[in-house]
């Protein structure tokens, strides 16, 4: 399928308008992140090359890093066998979570 | 944290009860899946350590690779800094996805 025909594809029926990105290091394959994107954001990230979300708590298209400077540069896309989840591999710049951490699953359950 | 308190902190409301679950190969660090998963799911991920979901197709818990064979044998669980994803770090047998991918993100988008 080409790229046009696969943002046809994507299901943000079932998020109310939204598919959860998870976000991976191309150096580590760390998990850096968990966010969430509208069409817009999707076809945004896609063209800019720029990883961008649909922020939840702000009702505002989100391109990471804008005002922090921690972007995150896409080296590759891709969405799951039914469509309703993606996956951004990114160069990061700086730590990815808000914290200051690398990535923001350092609550370790087990 | 312990682990109690970390399973008090999720944050299943943002989701109607359900939260986004990463599912990562611990010897490739490739991401295999996406899934959902409710309380009691996530406390029967940490007892059992088989990867479990819950499904949203079916409406069900779901223990991966119940039927099917391909189970997930947990390495660790973690939680990112709001408490509204989870990562589960899995040893996985055979592929991940039903269509026999290994994983579930073959969908290249760019």
């Amino acid at each position: 399928m080409t790229q046009d025909e696969l943002i046809e594809k994507l299901d943000f029926k079932k998020g109310n308008g939204l598919i959860p990105v998870i976000v991976q290091d191309t150096n580590t394959k760390a998990i850096l992140m968990q966010a969430y994107a509208n069409k817009e954001a999707v076809e945004l990230t896609l063209k800019t090359k720029k990883a961008t979300y649909w922020s939840r708590s702000r009702n505002e298209i989100w391109v990471k890093g804008e005002t922090s400077g921690h972007t995150q540069k896409i080296v590759s896309v891709a969405t799951d066998c039914d469509f309703d989840s993606l996956l951004y591999v990114v160069e990061q710049i700086g730590p990815a979570c808000h914290t200051g951490e690398n990535s923001c699953f350092f609550n370790k359950m087990l």
